[in-house]
């Protein structure tokens, strides 16, 4: 059963919508992964829309709560992979539907601003002159982590938390990431790592942090299935290896993985979130 | 009116909720201001909660959600105030309302463990022998930012983005900021910095942080009357004062201040979200 709320409460007609004169764009969060962390304004965004933009990690369910003949396009990017849509082609596709006066969803994984390009998409559609508004959503970091019942700030731990890229290779010089800052933080926690978990954390030793540093790779965050590697800098890398751990993945290094909720109290739902949606 | 689906929609009755036999306590991420920023699980687990302990910036809005006979406590703690709540006094509360079998929804402001106490929440029900579960939500930071237009992070500005609380006097013990790690970051945001945002401003330039970087102060961030103060690290602190910057508020540091969205193009919403509202 759908864990949103039933479509049939949910008339979108035209009478609902203001229809603008012009287009307009909203680059929306879908949130970490399952369906029932979209905000409330996402869904009201999503369900009106007339063209819907699509990261290929969005929820399925999410795409069936869009009006009986909203345009769908599928505009997913998986990294390193062949047919892969291109950044400027998504540009293209919301300037050219926004032109046409439709009301466009651009669906983001996790929140559109945070590591999700948001802001150049922003920045291309209003070098267009095309109103753009931006709806923000739980970054996939904070979805995987609550899942996992680790949290990524502790008052013992540090005041601070970095949320990183992981995407480049740390030995390639596509890789801006500042390992001496990296080594400093109390909690740093990389997104789009999976390919680079074993080198991350030797630049991480290289550069000072104990090799003792606890460590954590939450795989499917929020899914069903989602797996969690916990190990040390040390051993993180042959952990994820043992597991073939895959993409999407967030990979958490720090104390703050230590004071994770023991599994025993946290793991099971007793009121199903199903349960909570209405009949 | 009310941005949330509206109520009678939603009866939410014994039949719907398969009732525990011991209670069970959800920390609950409220989202980083306006009502329709929660996400649909976190209003599910509102609506279905016999108790609800909610922190003093949670949209009234949501209260309204709340099934009737459902306990309401405001357990608010508004930074340095006299009349906040003591944490202890927020475990005890929770601990006794779920061993008398309560669902019990503990609803805080934007996500639960970023800056919000949840880990220590959860570790002290847990230490209790208590079930819980979290619930992400979108962080006020995420939320701001979004609605300023700001994206926190951009490929051509840098590969990370730190948060970290600004609540401590930065030349107090009680500030445990890494200033080195933190003058070194391509983006910082602070959260509950209002008090120290001139302190926090020169401790950057003295660790090293060019004076004229972009900072922005986003106060009230996703409400009606969301203030934006915009201008660089050296002159932040009296731009504060002239305006008299009051909490909520998250203080932004960093080259992606410059790359917000044109608010020519940006700040009005053509379709409001109030039409988006089923009626």
């Amino acid at each position: 059963m759908s864990k949103l709320l039933r479509p049939q409460q949910f008339q979108p007609g035209v009478e609902m919508i203001d229809h603008p004169h012009r287009g307009k764009v909203y680059l929306v969060g879908a949130g970490p992964g399952s369906a029932d962390l979209i905000t409330l304004r996402a869904l009201r965004v999503l369900r009106a829309a007339d063209a819907v933009l699509f990261d290929a990690l969005v929820s399925p369910e999410l795409l069936l709560e869009t009006r009986i003949g909203a345009e769908l396009l599928p505009v997913g990017k998986r990294g390193y992979c062949v047919g892969s849509t291109r950044q400027e082609t998504i540009h293209e596709a919301m300037i050219r539907l926004a032109r046409q006066g439709k009301t466009v969803c651009r669906l983001k994984c996790g929140d559109p601003c945070l590591f999700g390009r948001g802001g150049e998409e922003a920045e291309a559609l209003a070098a267009e002159g095309i109103e753009v508004e931006i709806v923000p959503g739980v970054t996939s970091a904070l979805g995987a982590a609550a899942a996992a019942g680790i949290p990524l700030t502790h008052r013992e731990v540090g005041p601070s938390v970095t949320f990183a890229t992981g995407h480049h290779d740390p030995d390639s010089d596509e890789c801006q990431l500042d390992w001496t800052m990296l080594a400093r933080s109390p909690a740093v926690v990389f997104y789009m790592a999976v390919r680079h978990i074993e080198r991350i954390a030797a630049k991480l030793i290289e550069y000072g942090m104990p090799s003792n540093t606890a460590a954590a790779i939450l795989e499917n965050g929020t899914l069903e299935g989602q797996r969690e590697i916990v190990a040390d800098l040390e051993t993180i890398g042959d952990a994820a290896l043992a597991v073939n751990v895959q993409t999407p993945a967030i990979f958490i290094v720090g104390e703050v993985v230590n004071r994770r909720v023991s599994p025993q109290f946290h793991a099971a739902a007793r009121i199903p979130h199903t349960a909570l949606v209405n009949r």
